[in-house]
């Protein structure tokens, strides 16, 4: 395949790149009245996951469309990865993208899906996924909730802060704003300490570095 | 209280500081036979959380040792914290230190512990975890295994990459190597790679942050 530009794609100009890899990925979240400590409103729970790599990434994976729709691809993935049946449509579709890692030889497209659930279903997902999902300790090290809060501890702040795959993150943030789940505001401050909390651990992993390395000699 | 400096204390010194603080945490991890993609060798299962502040350390928390045994608060913050009774012994304990984070005012003395148990008690923790546990979603939001390998796509060294609260990350170093875990040399090269993708986190955070304030204006 030739190489394209970086950029956004319509789900059917994403489809018609036949030689490329597709892999779906989807937020699944929900809300929530539960309170931390009492008196932080939670608003939402949004699930995550640490995956193989070491790295947050949402759930999802690598899909063959000329053998499944994306979305049966997705569904399958899930089914993987959180033991339990999350169908997945059309309608939940965000947007499609040129990985930024793609080189001539590698295509691969990145589609983004977003679904709204009951609460007691996410914590359904959370029970299956530390259960009976197949990938569990495997492909999947754990899933974790997206803390949206910012308290003197940190929060979405430090979240923030961790290694992502690919664009995790930005879609992480994209996702947060197109459904309103936290305002431009809140995030911005949020991203700005995230900014700091990470400077923090630059400092941390080569003091930790320069130890392990003075042990060895 | 008097300042004191930081370092290594025993057991008992710790707890002679009756106006301190004491916080208990615990690393609980077993072997496994299992291999990541039939052929990576996983060798050690270890568990970790995401906590409500954002950041990645161990289950555990504040112990009152006027009212109970450090290992008894221990096992009542895991009861909370992953929903099962888990027994720990004063020969479970690692070592004691003041927190580098304590002041005159705000005395902290952090007590470390290791527990090394069977494959499927590690697996029952991780599914009473995501259900029972009465501080899920709540003080934990989720709780996650820490890869040893080293592959081309990550690992440990992308795990280590991550926002660590307080001393947890070199606690968790540090029982690799104690517990020999890890061999001192792959830990080293782990680390030397996890800075470089620590500083690539750099990067996307700040170009994440000038896009929003860019949205914002």
């Amino acid at each position: 395949m030739h190489k394209m530009a970086s950029g956004q794609l319509s789900r059917a100009e994403a489809l018609a790149c036949t030689n490329c890899r597709h892999a779906c990925h989807v937020m699944l979240y929900c809300d929530t009245q539960n309170e931390l400590f009492g008196q932080i409103p939670i608003k939402h729970i949004i699930l995550m996951q640490m995956r193989f790599d070491g790295l947050l990434g949402f759930p999802g994976g690598f899909v063959n469309p000329s053998e499944e729709s994306l979305e049966e691809g997705l569904s399958r993935e899930l089914l993987e990865e959180i033991g339990a049946v999350v169908p997945i449509s059309v309608e939940n579709h965000v947007e499609s993208c040129q990985s930024p890692a793609s080189t001539s030889s590698t295509g691969l497209i990145l589609h983004f899906y977003a679904k709204k659930m009951e609460e007691e279903q996410i914590l359904e997902l959370e029970r299956s996924a530390a259960s009976t999902a197949i990938d569990h300790g495997h492909e999947v090290l754990g899933m974790v909730r997206v803390p949206l809060y910012c308290t003197k501890e940190g929060g979405l702040s430090s979240f923030l802060s961790h290694s992502f795959i690919g664009t995790a993150r930005q879609q992480l943030l994209d996702c947060l704003l197109r459904f309103g789940l936290i305002s431009p505001q809140n995030l911005c401050q949020a991203l700005s300490i995230s900014v700091a909390t990470h400077k923090r651990t630059t400092k941390d992993l080569k003091s930790a570095l320069a130890l392990m390395k003075g042990k060895q000699q």
